[in-house]
């Protein structure tokens, strides 16, 4: 038996379930001008806002971080660029586009050299993604971390007209799934991939690790730079694509791999069929899979497996669509669902 | 020497330092839309927003946690209200009402209890001030908090007419100062409050500590109810000033006491004049300042001294705002700034 997830310290069935739980609570909270929760970003229509949706989105890092403390350096702006991409993809795929961003830096004893970098790292992001760095909070708290060690969380604003809100009620049997290419592991899995590697805390002995070439290059990149690889962000890629309605669904795949994040665009009767030997895996990830002896229903849901965002679009548009979408591959097609039991997860990976 | 903040491992100076480095870098991704960085809440206007513009903040609540950790049961909803209530003034210092919040919870071990009670703290407080818990991240990651821990951060996003943004910009010499209570240390000081407390982090002997009645209680509250009463939220109370444009300031106490937070509504050419014998210091904080021997100038920026809000309005309009508000004390005045160098802070307490 290989290693799981849940053997690495993260229960995602756990997580879900006490989510569900939460949101109940949260429904009484949630006015006439919010939007269903549970999207990649909740949505909320300003009373004089005209057609103008707003957008928003919370989102980490996850123990990337652990990577960052070790490595230092161009790792800490490395994970601030992370972040913004990160909460970029997920409002743009309900089809907006980003207004401004807020951070949030915590650590038990504030090292400026760091914060500044970190932070340097959101607010050369956000420029580049034409996106407001508003302000954020930095709370230096003792006790609550170790030294040389912080959380960052980054929240994001953005805005769509609301008839081009891109909520996949409109995929239908025999659109295709279109995926493009994710750069590496992105945020996600690397608390099993820590523990694939033997990283354990040990700065000395982890950076040793993390600073030995790769087997699986044949340049010169190390471990830590295979998996410190950045999240990518598709905004400027999938922008030209919102504007003519072509586009019917669309999914960031983060936490929770392809089988969590892809039916979060679905429509109750329709599944996904992806085909797995249409898309290459990235090195770094084949070879976490196969060290690590990763089930093939664990390493979809741990890792976004080469595929880091999805559209979904006509079967007429498909040609179009990969030909203009740098990256982009025919990677699946929708059907329609047969029976009431079968889960997404069965439907697709086959 | 009594204790400094500075001691309990909290240096408000080296983070003051790093922000402006930080707000140098971050001022390249602001664009015409947004407002100036250092107030309360960032602003930004919509391009087809009307009149509107959104007011943004995003805050935590400090070491505050570590009591929860150690008094489990209601504490857990109380920090999640605290939060809440934080980021509310935040925004209501530049004039704006809430619209839609989003949290980050991060965590080593989920646990669904205690994720609940949080963010069920977090739904409550949010539906009993107008505003939509949209969404939020629940991250879980082994080995960045110890069993049993968490960490907890808000953002929230407000609206103002832009004629009616609350900026400072009319302050002018003769105008008058009225504070609020706070209820208690709000969400800053635990640091240093814990360390004056002997709070080690031991559970069993952190709860004993927290257990006992308070000396300066005469009914039957003990430390730690004293130390985890709520943040208060002044929305209800300081929304009616907001639409007549009576109101030339205001300014949320938090971290950093009066002297850091009151003259960020304060233009250049004004100082704040309290008088800290016109209001009540809540007896924890008393407690506090004794038992730590905690100087006149920290304790003043480490606690909020039993003011958590306040609103500089004409001298003509004193007596009507504070018998219209429930609480409001006239606490000081403002006068000229007559040397360029003379800090506020000087002139804040004398």
């Amino acid at each position: 038996m290989g290693l799981t997830y849940k053997d690495a310290g993260v229960d995602i069935d756990a997580k879900m379930e006490a989510i569900a739980r939460v949101k109940a609570r949260a429904a009484s909270s949630l006015g006439a001008q919010a939007g269903p929760i549970g999207h990649f970003g909740g949505t909320f229509r300003l009373a004089a806002g005209g057609e103008r949706v707003l957008v928003a989105s919370a989102d980490g890092v996850g123990t990337k971080l652990r990577l960052a403390f070790v490595l230092g350096g161009d790792a800490h702006e490395g994970v601030g660029r992370d972040l913004v991409h990160h909460c970029v993809n997920d409002i743009l795929a309900l089809g907006a586009t980003p207004l401004f961003f807020l951070d949030y830096f915590a650590t038990g004893k504030l090292d400026p050299d760091v914060m500044t970098a970190v932070v340097g790292g959101l607010a050369d992001a956000c420029a580049a993604n034409g996106l407001a760095l508003l302000g954020g909070e930095t709370a230096e708290m003792p006790d609550m971390y170790a030294p040389g060690e912080y959380d960052l969380a980054g929240f994001i604003v953005g805005e769509v007209d609301e008839a081009r809100v891109v909520d996949g009620s409109s995929i239908h049997p025999g659109d295709v799934v279109v995926g493009l290419p994710s750069d590496g592991l992105h945020t996600n899995g690397y608390s099993l991939a820590r523990r694939i590697l033997g990283l354990t805390g040990d700065p000395a002995a982890d950076r040793e690790r993390l600073t030995a070439t790769a087997p699986f290059t044949s340049g010169q990149e190390t471990i830590g730079e295979a998996l410190m690889r950045g999240h990518r962000s598709y905004l400027s890629d999938v922008r030209p694509f919102l504007a003519d309605g072509i586009v019917h669904g669309m999914a960031h795949i983060t936490g929770g791999g392809l089988p969590d994040n892809l039916p979060r665009t679905l429509p109750d009767d329709c599944i996904a069929v992806l085909d797995p030997t249409r898309w290459p895996v990235p090195p770094i990830i084949d070879y976490l899979v196969e060290r690590g002896e990763i089930g093939v229903v664990e390493k979809y849901r741990v890792f976004n497996m080469g595929i880091g965002y999805v559209l979904i679009v006509p079967n007429t548009a498909a040609d179009m669509t990969i030909a203009s979408l740098p990256g982009g591959m025919l990677i699946g097609e929708i059907i329609a669902r047969t029976t009431s039991d079968e889960s997404a997860v069965q439907g697709l990976i086959c």
